[in-house]
């Protein structure tokens, strides 16, 4: 079933109307992570859930309480929910999105206010227009394209849209284990679908059906009871940066490979159904050498370098506090140093699973020292990867609309970074979960002239809108 | 030729003046490295060369320029030559000290105003009291213990007290070569005094006839344009902190024995006789681990221990800039790291003959990481190591005067660190330098509540007067 062609028509004609509202979103500095704009993001959710409910929705918001920030205990920004539809013939769609945003000063490099959408070419510039305001006036565009012409939407939809995705989504795993239960907004929910990533590349759509998940750590080792100076003490004693960088260079290899004994092991290398899915996607080497800034892929295999983000662990060492960082020539022997490093872990394994590979591994390293330092291992944070089934109607539906909308056939690609909320509601609401990214990889999500195409937004709510149709047509229901 | 007995008495009789004297040099906040104290260092100068002139020096103060600090073009306080005694039958004598210091405020943990001397029980506790202020009194003392009791010096005089010793002793080195020319003030000295460190420990007075050098390098490793997310390119690039840690970890192994090859083959084993001196000096493991705060010496052997610090180079790994180095959890490749480690060298090792080895090592093993991250080492300063013959008369005198006023044999000691100076006096001048130390090794000279035990400042005196005649006596010319 395709969509509607009044449904496709009225998007086009209405572009520039549709991004006047974004350019109204963007005007709020919803930044979760900066207390001084805690009213705004507040602001910014009551502006979302008018939006919401002049389009028909039944919204309610949920106050998550307070939480401290900068030394203040503020109000959260509150979660709405949203309710549109109750038949029971159809499929009921909930959609996530986040209506906060990464901090932004025009001082930081922007070209223009980041708190005003600038239109330049066939690009919108301005902080949230593609992380996470664009797709979320996406559906609402869906939703007005419907309303206004009186035409009836091909499923039921519900909605969860929060205000501190930036900041570590404070309360949303605890509101969403409540809503799951009878009677609440996420009971009899078919499917998810998530906007909040972003294609593998500048040319082709992409559908994501994996994401990795992260265990962080850190080796304390200390020794000296001060620093002490490298001339009075040199080879005299034990120095704990010696013992570190040992330690840390026992953990991955040149190329990658992780040398902590059973963490490669626990992943099953790919068959040639999966090797042949790196092959089909639409990237080369030149786009990781531009991404990275520089051409050090460890392969020169496409093939090699693309596992290597999505469906490979990945061990990085990401730095070493307590010792001398600054510039200069310290002759300090430092007395107290933890290294830090975190492994991206990929199913079956999790943080449970690693840990005491991990700690186990460092210590026996250690123990080899014969050292008389003192050395621990602390997990510091992590969570689980996540993987979804392809082959489910949830990620059809959405290819065919890609197809029919892009004329093209999308990636489909899994994330090496992690966005939790998509396994809790894989874990709590135990539905498939489709990750429909809007936006395109040199978007520039949390940094500087963050951008989103116009053709990304267009063409993009018609995915939205048109994903819906084929739910409806391959679920069988409507 | 023992000390004339009138000189030991003065002493002992003067000791409160002596202390009031130490107490207004400690008083005028001569922080060589604070701009904001230049003048009062300047002050310092003038107020040490009227002291000399008192006690009948002829003295000159030397200008040494400008130099930049903390943003300001500032004079640089003055060295201090001075003169005394042209006899040419008798030896000549030139006396090292520095009247600046380092930094102190009472809130850094001073129990006490750090610039007024105060008197606790047997010690006497002040920025500059062992560092280097109660050495430069001690020489005031025997003068003025000569010159009111009208007695003649056993040898002739000459000193250098400069002003920017705790800030790199700026325009020394070239003032030293000048003033060794004819008709200058350095020409026809015989040997020279420097007392500017420590005993070994609380106990024993010290003799020191070596310094060690050292060479400062960096590994300086970068690879992407710019900080990268080690989600989303973890296992894709070649992380410049993976190849810094690998080619930290093999600079040193975790015995403190150097992996580069060539560098400790350069040092001769000791000989027995060398070996003995170790085993004489007045040193236990528990003086380590009290030093360090902590039980961990490299070995159970005090005579290992003391040869790591004293006789062997050492390699020390001190830090990495540009790498993660706060508190958190940062999941970030950094895109550029420097490594920064020094070697402490010993007779014959020297930074030109050092250098191309640890450079060419850190090439190879770069090399054999096949990676395509850009590496270079840079080497960033150093010096050369200093050994004296203990068996010249000029150490022969001061360990007869230890004798004569401690009653105990010195321990022989040698330096982890460098005092630059020592080694400029020996190879511009050509004569024996004696490192003479007046404190202990718990004054604390550059940290909190830096002390002089009243005994040392005032048998100290004696020993530098006795010293003298004892130089006298041995040259066998007076
Ligand atoms: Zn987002
Ligand atoms: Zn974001
Ligand atoms: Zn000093
Ligand atoms: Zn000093």
């Amino acid at each position: 079933m395709s969509a509607h062609q009044d449904f496709l028509a009225y998007v086009d004609k209405n572009a520039d109307k549709f991004i006047q509202r974004l350019a109204d979103a963007v005007k709020i500095k919803s930044i979760s992570g900066d207390a001084g704009c805690r009213q705004e993001t507040i602001d910014m959710g009551h502006w979302l859930q008018k939006q919401l409910d002049a389009l028909g929705v039944t919204t309610v918001l949920r106050d998550l309480g307070q939480c401290p920030i900068q030394g203040q205990l503020l109000d959260l920004p509150p979660a709405i929910l949203g309710r549109l539809g109750e038949d029971p013939k159809k499929k009921t769609v909930l959609i996530y999105g986040h209506y906060d945003v990464q901090p932004a000063l025009k001082s930081d490099g922007w070209d223009t206010d980041p708190f005003e959408l600038v239109r330049k070419d066939d690009q919108l510039f301005g902080r949230g227009s593609t992380d996470d305001k664009g797709p979320i006036m996406g559906w609402l565009n869906v939703l007005e394209a419907h309303r206004s012409q009186g035409l009836e939407l091909p499923v039921n939809l519900r909605f969860c849209f929060e205000g501190m995705e930036e900041s570590g989504s404070e309360g949303l795993d605890e509101l969403i284990e409540k809503e799951v239960a009878e009677g609440e907004f996420f009971k009899g929910v078919d499917c998810v679908c998530i906007s909040d990533n972003y294609w593998l590349n500048t040319r082709t759509p992409a559908l994501t059906y994996g994401l990795r998940g992260i265990a962080y750590f850190g080796i304390h080792v200390s020794g000296p009871g001060q620093d002490l100076h490298s001339g009075l003490f040199g080879r005299m004693v034990h120095e704990p940066m010696t013992d570190l960088v040992k330690l840390m260079s026992k953990l991955v290899d040149h190329n990658g490979n992780i040398l902590v004994p059973g963490i490669e092991d626990m992943v099953p290398l790919p068959d040639e159904h999966e090797l042949k899915l790196y092959t089909k996607m639409d990237y080369s080497l030149a786009d990781v050498a531009e991404a990275a800034g520089a051409s050090i892929a460890l392969s020169d295999q496409k093939e090699t370098v693309l596992m290597g983000r999505m469906r490979n662990p990945s061990l990085s060492l990401h730095g070493i506090q307590g010792a001398f960082s600054e510039p200069g020539c310290k002759t300090v022997i430092p007395s107290k140093v933890s290294g830090k490093f975190s492994l991206r872990l990929v199913p079956p394994q999790t943080p449970e699973l690693v840990i005491p590979l991990v700690t186990g591994y460092i210590q026996s390293e250690f123990a080899k020292l014969n050292s008389k330092n003192k050395m621990t291992v602390e997990y510091l944070h992590g969570g689980k990867p996540w993987v979804s089934d392809v082959n489910h109607w949830n990620f059809e539906a959405a290819k065919r609309a890609i197809e029919t909308i892009w004329k093209k056939t999308p990636d489909y690609t899994r994330e090496g970074g992690s966005i939790p909320v998509t396994l809790t509601f894989a874990e709590k609401l135990g539905v498939n979960v489709l990750l429909l990214p809007m936006g395109r990889a040199d978007d520039g999500a949390h940094s500087t002239n963050e951008k989103l195409d116009i053709s990304n937004f267009i063409e993009g709510t018609k995915v939205l809108g048109t994903y819906l149709y084929e739910v409806s047509a391959l679920s069988g229901v409507a």
